[in-house]
């Protein structure tokens, strides 16, 4: 369902591909239907296209459907119907995934059928199966990736080449990286719906985005770029979820200042990284293109193999559904902080307000950046605001990573 | 069978998450019987030890047998005998599966049981499951690896604390990184087993040890730490195995010079970094643990738990033997080089033998150091052997990754 850019990549794939995949499977996969309400009289398959959905819904011999549309409506009524009528389904979807993806898990465990979505995370890089299967005899305590290449090619620009934050997002445009209305990517809204999956997936309830605390990256500046060098870190949009030892959950996506020596640290441009941190395999992180279009159809055709696998056992992915409660509150999350500021005294109002800092002053003005120890982002923003009152112009405030 | 460092971790695992793997198996994990000969009194389940293998091939209940003894000897002998009276196995032991993968593999085929050894490679990191599922929609291309933590301990120490080897070697012994005879590590012998494990995998056939090409690092100076440095590079302990246009297979375990910017050149300490170049994802990237205790032992435990989903149904993970009559000699595979020399106008000379050569030169006496352009690696002894005739010492040679 959907021949756009992932569903025509996997239509190429199990084309180009079918000799090595009928050796994994032990069965040709056929490409029975394929949905959308464009034309295409000159893909190899044309004569298979359609523009009903019932085609598909009712034709017995489909086992497995793909889930390429994208968008929230109508791909959650087509892949529960296909679920209930007994088909696995296969989706790169992970605006669907991260709003429905307790339920329509929930009802491939009655339908005993699979709903996979290998893809919908990081695009070519195997991390749910890894998570699920290889990761299994670990507790998880804490995932953190970068997880968008939109805003980490941007990032890498500003940070490599020193360009402006709207330069390096036109370039990012024009090189077909960014939409023409990227805000999904920018806001950290893309980023959000990643770690949302991935932490229903580590903790077993549902997270949905709007639990999250968000930020994207449109306030980051040239010069917060060139402070947090100094300081010895580089500035990465983060999606990050923690299991406290209280076992409640502190889940953020945020720009986030990252130590140079961290393996996140040296994932440039479109890539994306995840890392892991298991109780007993320590941090294993996971490195490759987090979208585009043959990296993402690979690991859908991977889940399509999967199911073909296993059509009459069902793997064992589940998360049950959440109501959110056991997510903190972003107020109670422990940063240290990174502050860029403007203002006569700035820094020994800084001193006298969080104690123990590390500064840079630029010379022959007023400008200063500083970076504090860990406490709550309640506590930080009080001093903030004090700050603010004391006339300290507040320039930035970015969350410094440990990871 | 083994109740060693591994062994004893498989045991704890199953004890102290117990109720994780519960959920995802549906069924306890039981541990029935421990073969050892060694007496384990204080153990939790010292009840279950056993000397007499006969104990544990004649035990109908006992339907998933974890071989984590090490050697090569009775451990094949053992394996094949469980494989045969129709147990799937899980072994953590490089050295059997390197040697007797596609016999043991055969074998299980045979019998349709699962003989699977996620942790014979990377320890805890997910790579031979995420190489055979999440990545069977694309043919591979290149698999390239730090695949052993004593060596990168050791050069980590050099790189990044101007250590000489024999002090980062006694070092790495006292923190029980490398074994009192390091040789299976340092000689590369271990890296050596871990690629042709994935190269066998990736390709299909069976690559035994003895056909691959392999030098340690016993011969890395600080002098050449330091030159690679200055050119870009730090040096690594690299498997690397590449599947040639012609389709013949090109396979080494040598240092290599590795580009700064290369996600391998950030591996640091006892961690392993495993590339892995699809035709579709690019380049995906898994890093973390590649040994101890606990990361390893939940490496077979996923394992484990892999096998009971699939008593019935075996897993596709199988290679054909092979001949070695598919890979290329060594004097057949092309590298950029690094060389260090010694002598009266020794760069004018090497300028004179390989033309386009990058060079630095020590002030004051007459050591230096080049990197040439890519040639085959018989050409280039060649090259070097006029160098030596022409009265120039050549002090080192370390192939450059193009990585």
């Amino acid at each position: 369902m959907g021949h756009g850019v992932v569903g025509s990549g996997v239509a190429e794939i199990l084309l180009t591909h079918k000799q090595k995949l009928f050796a994994s499977v032990g069965e040709e996969i056929y490409v029975k239907k394929v949905l959308d309400l464009r034309e295409f009289p000159d893909s190899p398959i044309a004569d298979r296209f359609t523009k009903n959905f019932e085609d598909i819904i009712h034709d017995l011999e489909i086992r497995v459907v793909v889930e390429v549309m994208g968008g929230l409506h109508p791909a959650y009524e087509f892949v529960s119907r296909c679920l209930k009528a007994g088909k696995s389904v296969v989706t790169s979807n992970k605006e669907l995934v991260a709003a429905y993806g307790a339920d329509l898990l929930e009802l491939a465990r009655q339908e005993n059928v699979n709903f996979l979505f290998e893809a919908s995370v990081g695009g070519g890089i195997p991390i749910i199966r890894p998570m699920n299967q290889c990761l299994v005899a670990n507790i998880v305590n804490e995932v953190a990736g970068i997880l968008n290449g939109t805003t980490n090619f941007i990032l890498t620009k500003m940070i490599e080449d020193g360009m402006q934050f709207e330069d390096a997002l036109r370039l990012a445009q024009d090189l077909g990286f960014a939409e023409r209305n990227p805000a999904a990517d920018i806001e950290g809204h893309d980023a959000c719906r990643k770690i949302c999956i991935l932490a229903s997936l580590a903790f077993g309830k549902h997270i949905y985005p709007q639990s999250v605390h968000t930020e994207g990256i449109t306030k980051i500046t040239l010069e917060d770029v060139k402070y947090a060098e100094k300081f010895g870190y580089v500035i990465k949009l983060i999606g990050r979820v923690k299991k406290l030892p209280n076992g409640k959950i502190d889940i953020v996506t945020a720009p986030m200042l990252v130590p140079f020596k961290s393996q996140l640290a040296n994932i440039d441009n479109e890539f994306n990284g995840i890392m892991v941190r298991g109780d007993c395999t320590g941090d294993v992180v996971f490195y490759g293109r987090g979208a585009g279009k043959l990296p993402t159809a690979s690991a859908v055709v991977a889940d399509v193999v999967d199911c073909i696998s296993h059509l009459k056992q069902r793997r064992f992915l589940y998360w049950a559904d959440g109501d959110g409660s056991n997510i903190i509150n972003v107020n109670d999350s422990v940063f240290a902080m990174y502050v860029r500021v403007k203002g006569k005294d700035a820094v020994s109002k800084a001193q006298a307000l969080f104690g123990d800092i590390q500064h840079i002053s630029m010379p022959g003005n007023s400008r200063a950046a500083f970076t504090t120890g860990e406490m709550t982002y309640g506590v930080f923003i009080e001093k903030i605001n004090k700050l603010s009152a004391d006339n300290v112009e507040v320039l930035s405030t970015i969350r410094i990573g440990d990871l």
